[in-house]
């Protein structure tokens, strides 16, 4: 691998989810979770936040079941959207091009080593704000809304895998990521691992699934500018009958401030805050934790709670 | 000029600034703004903010003058230096290759059109914690210690030019930089523009000059986590006797919450905070404010102080 | 006067404003500032905060005209009640018992010595959560429904007069308030006086009105828990069109953290935090400010807005 | 009882706690608490926040064993002493009179039915700042020094008791407080009960001591004015090595955020923030919280940590 970092890949862009209560969920990302909703086909609602550039960021599709449905990443350029599927295509993971969506023109599809489907793509469809979306101020996508947690962009997500280590081989290559912190467990495996296309911490990140299982989905998360906006955020969950599972506390990995809940499927839901923190070194070298780190808990000593290693969409035997 | 955003150059490395108060502008910088010094060497002191992890983001240099002494951004690789060098010398602005001073290693100078002195460099000294300031998460530089305002890493810096206009030509080209920003002037030229090299929404800025000089700098700038922390900084510079000059408020342009002060030398210092904004999307098409948008102030109105368009180091005249 | 602290007044009950905008006024209370109808009756509309315990503490009222109509204060029982009903007939300031409104019951109404209209009352009306708004946690009154602002109770207001030093007087023997706070002038009169009835900082404040006008109205103010709520509070106003007149920024004088706007038929009201900051100690000197201390401007350096020292409601001339 | 709120007493003056370890725990209050130091005499040192008015808030005082000293509250006047002190020696409760400390004059002793040591005093010392503690605005007794989590006042206190039922009968009749919240636990018993004595929501707690002994103490705290100092506190803790037993999360009971940590002799401190939350009612009538909804855990869900239902000083047991 070249010593450079790589840049063909510029951001995650959107992530497909399933849900089993359609309704109940679309009422979650709108007005308790604060997203804005561009479009509709099909079985899918396309929603954003309100920071967010592009038609959708999150593909909420009605299914029998839960879960992720792809993870959509969108690449610098052309050219560099050429290179990675020349690479993937080499490795050997490529599905083959679709046309796009409603949210973005013609993708590349893939799969990681744990079933999980992607997408590559540069041509996109920008949200462009109806008259009354508009912000006061040019330099945001859309107005301020104050809805729900308003949460300003996407994030990250955590997929679930049965082997991480195979994970880092891949998205290292495929993607070009650069890993930025890691969960080294004493069997030789690696229990979590973090990547980064770009200068964020991370925007995606893979811990090891416990279940008889693969594809499964950990949580899908939204930014917001400020750690009391999470705090409030708690408050917003807490009035409107949505499940807290944990948080909010602060991350000893990455030290992201964190809160989860479970929208009505059953989906894992996040909204974090990473301060000021971003990984603009160029030859940054992975945070290696140990699991003896591990036990001391949460930055400020939360201990994870269970249901954190074990739930995740769809639902697996008692999960 | 290639559609592809270039990555050459990773990210803002360091300012040099110069003090005519030396004693009095360490004390600031080390206790009341709350840099760590990682050494010194001659007539210059290396400073460095807790999650910082280069040996130094801030040269404070004992002079008879104040302002710039030279600013230093590092390459993503060998490699990504020696094209960037390749391409300065191409456009006639570049003074050639020097050592590296106690902070980084060889490094290449240039000039920008207004004759701010520039390097460019890819070795550095990385910063190691001594045992009284290591972290109790190793995912930081430094511990958090809790000192002055505690500023979290260098976020980007000011220069006032003649001829903005020339240094975006400039800029975009010698380092490949971005124009996020910028006003049009009713004149036709640009009062602004904010450049990055990477994700955050600005790493340098130029505003016009209207003193008759050149090579001035307007301010440097250390972020904080939160905007409270920006709040709490305008406390702590009050009962230090720090000048402050404008803020806390919220800036149109990039959407900052800002905080200005001047040094004991009478450098302008700021304290900012941007939230979750960055600068994902690979094509990012500059946003312009007109001087119309301008004269309605800040984002909620505040009117930008005189001094803040006149006031620059080294000063000049009544400035 | 005895050097015991009065007792007698528990806390600020009500304002009574006056819009010729009823219609904007009401949507920019309701969906922007962010308080909740009880109910209506004649031409005025009950409102309150979501953690007001009382059936309302903002009396929107539509007239020909703006400004405050009177101003409620609640008593700690019905004997101290009886006790300041006698303390006002004697001074001579009375004008009798008045049958209560939706709001509240039989109460004693007086003007103070600028013509404001001021009622007692003990008896009171109590909100009562409807099924949609009962909170999560039994100890707040109204779940914390995050609409707009979401201020969570009123805090106080401030009443412009054309001579704050027979306020002083006045308010100090009717109500047996305590004066925290006041300006000094240098030709002997009271620039302003701020008042508190229990340990709030201050309930009510007058500053002296250079117009040509009596009895007219300065602001009232609804306080949020955090300073981050209040920058929040900013982009809300700023996207809904409302007119942000100062702030956010710290006020000297007591040192609150204000925002200003005025709602749609021109009265001024203000988002505020007083973080941790009461007044306990019963023996509580002022704290005397002067002219010169003044014209440093606000706690960071903000130089109070002219239009902060001119316009009121009803409106005077240009103001 | 009489149906008219008390105001005897103004507030709570100062909590006297031990320490085996006062090198540790002095320099835990000063440099990471941010207390600061008045004076010392004999085997205690005086210790004050930034905007406490009195000489102390804090005695710490080295002895061999830990726990609570004894508590002060600070009444409203002269008359108000001897009113209390009347009442407490007709329950049979007094001790009688002493002579004050270095931080008040002379003052009542008396015992609560779990034997913990109170006093009430009128007279007392207030605090001056030396040159180099000035603040720069007025209204505050000590400059914003920054230091550590630099606390703003005393808060409060939460005594461990056998009986909270004699607690409750005791608490509102000796110093007139009136009872806020409270747990009913299902066997009859009370399981914890908050106390005020004025519009805070509360100055002193009890919870039940489950442990075989009496006069136990379970924490004292001070408040900081925005929930994201909190946050801030626990970084300064881990940084500091101090024991983080519990938080940052928020109180169901009271509402308050909270951070719970064990100074260098074990005893129990924590960082608190109230917002805007105060109980300005005077027909205030007690929140009864049941076991069931105890068990629900805090505000959002976090389980309340086992040691906090058991540690307590001087330790018990394996406690």
């Amino acid at each position: 691998m070249s010593d450079e970092p790589c840049c063909d890949v510029a951001h995650l862009g959107h992530v497909e989810i399933f849900t089993n209560k359609p309704e109940e969920s679309l009422d979650f990302f709108v007005n308790v979770y604060g997203l804005t909703e561009s479009g509709r086909e099909g079985d899918s609602v396309y929603l954003r936040a309100f920071d967010d550039y592009e038609y959708h960021t999150l593909k909420l599709t009605a299914s029998d079941t839960t879960g992720v449905g792809h993870i959509g990443y969108r690449c610098s350029s052309k050219a560099a959207l050429e290179r990675r599927v020349a690479v993937i295509e080499e490795m050997g993971c490529g599905k083959g091009w679709i046309d796009g969506d409603l949210g973005h023109g013609r993708a590349y599809q893939f799969t990681d080593p744990d079933g999980h489907l992607f997408e590559l793509y540069y041509d996109t469809r920008e949200y462009t704000a109806p008259a009354d979306e508009q912000p006061a101020l040019k330099n945001i996508a859309q107005r301020y809304h104050g809805r729900g947690v308003c949460v300003r962009r996407i994030d990250h997500l955590n997929l679930l895998a049965r082997d991480v280590s195979a994970i880092r081989e891949f998205m290292t290559k495929a993607l070009g990521s650069r890993v930025t912190e890691l969960i080294q467990l004493d069997n030789g495996r690696l229990g979590g691992c973090w990547f980064t296309v770009n200068n964020k911490s991370y925007d995606i990140a893979y811990t090891e699934d416990h279940a008889n299982a693969q594809g499964r989905f950990h949580h899908v998360t939204y930014a917001v500018d400020q750690r009391e906006d999470v705090l409030r955020a708690a408050d917003i969950f807490l009035e409107n009958g949505v499940f807290i599972e944990t948080g909010p506390h602060k991350h000893a990995i990455q030290g992201t401030f964190f809160l989860y809940v479970y929208e009505p499927a059953g989906n894992r839901v996040e909204v974090a805050n990473a301060g000021a923190r971003l990984i603009l070194r160029p030859d940054w070298k992975p945070v290696i934790w140990t699991e003896k780190e591990r036990k001391k808990g949460q930055a400020w000593g939360l201990q994870t709670i269970a249901s954190f290693h074990t739930h995740g969409t769809p639902q697996v035997g008692a999960d």
